[in-house]
């Protein structure tokens, strides 16, 4: 069975996050049928993510692996799984013939997450669900600073949830960058993997940083803690984008 | 009856459009529902805009203006009306007080448009209801290039709805900027005023261009024939965003 690799796009908004689930609708039980019927093919034709998302994030360019029963054109996958996807805020963007030991999961070398902040008073409206909005005036620059204190090897038991499954707190976060663009702030987050919840923890903690209740040397005191209740809040889920794997 | 300028931000979708009507939802109606709750006033407090915008059309900055039965302060302005337009997908991003005689119609000297198309074959997700999907490959440098012959003073006949109430098809265009940015290609507009469906019979024409069908020439040729039929097709509204006014 030829093996595939699917780039696939989400608006999160509704959706139960990526892993199947009894239920609720997700996108990986919304793909599997679409691939499914593409293929007319009354057995279930698993996929693989690179990443799974919570429910509510949303995703640029998921990467997800799976075994098709036969190898067609990839204008033709993408077209074809598409059609059964329309209406589902899901998309195939790109299918590639891989390796048969290609895995969209373990063979990531960096993934690439963006969390997206609105500072303004106003209520969203466009952006609806595409962003936090967060009122209050918030230091970009100060965030960005402080944010460089989690650059590097840690233990984020901090910034971790509790349902979180890895069997090591232990991270590297490669880069994290913080940019505002008019009432825009937008993080770029860069690491081989991250633990459950890690980015929006961290954006949940940066969002203290910036409204000047905390400082670098509180980020640095938080991780060591290696206690989740020192971190700030949560971000919400509508906020985050999953924007890109390397392999 | 102190004079406030509101701007106003807008999610098109659903709506149809700016101006009151009957039984369809419009932005005027729930702008003026919302400030009549906000001074719990029994008659209708009408607002007057810089540019109708047609349904399905956004705004980032839109420009109204009204007389209040009294002035209160911006914050309490913005706040109090936003908390009336929940979930309607309309704010207020700012409220100033201005002399007795402004008017955002009139005095408006120069508007901003942008049109956003993404140019992929996957149908849109994130984007839905953001931007026109168009999936033949086209080239922007030439679409460019081909708009710079509608910049400056022309009788604008044939990129003129049939429904326009404008008495003369006279337009200055100020300047047409297009500019690719992977996928996406975004069109920046500027003009003192445009007629109805200007842009988006503009933009339904420059497809042509880039798709190759059409050249710089035939823009000269279809400017010059005054004739609507000789024009593109009307590019949908959900592409296009009224961004910003000049006074």
């Amino acid at each position: 069975m030829p093996r595939v690799q699917l780039t696939i796009e989400y608006d999160g908004t509704g959706l139960a996050g990526w892993q199947r689930q009894a239920d609720v609708p997700t996108v990986q039980q919304y793909v599997e049928e679409a691939i499914g019927r593409y293929f007319d093919s009354q057995e279930r034709i698993a996929i693989q993510c690179a990443g799974r998302t919570d429910a509510g994030v949303h995703a640029r360019a998921q990467v997800a692996h799976a075994d098709f029963p036969e190898m067609r054109a990839p204008h033709s996958i993408i077209l074809g799984i598409n059609h059964h996807l329309a209406s589902k805020q899901i998309a195939i963007i790109d299918a590639q013939p891989v390796a048969d030991d290609f895995n969209a999961r373990f063979d990531a070398t960096m993934r690439h997450y963006e969390y997206r902040i609105i500072n303004r008073k106003a209520p969203l409206t466009i952006e609806r669900n595409r962003a936090w909005n967060l009122t209050e005036q918030l230091d970009a620059r100060a965030m960005h600073e402080a944010a460089q204190q989690l650059v590097g090897t840690h233990d984020f038991s901090s910034f971790r949830d509790a349902e979180c499954q890895a069997k090591s707190p232990l991270k590297s976060i490669e880069s994290i960058n913080i940019m505002r663009d008019g009432d825009s702030i937008v993080t770029q987050l860069k690491a081989i993997s991250f633990l459950h919840h890690q980015v929006r923890i961290i954006m949940g903690t940066l969002k203290n940083v910036g409204a000047g209740k905390w400082q670098s040397r509180d980020i640095k005191r938080i991780l060591a803690a290696q206690d989740r209740t020192k971190a700030g809040e949560t971000a919400p889920a509508c906020g985050l984008y999953f924007m890109r794997v390397d392999y």
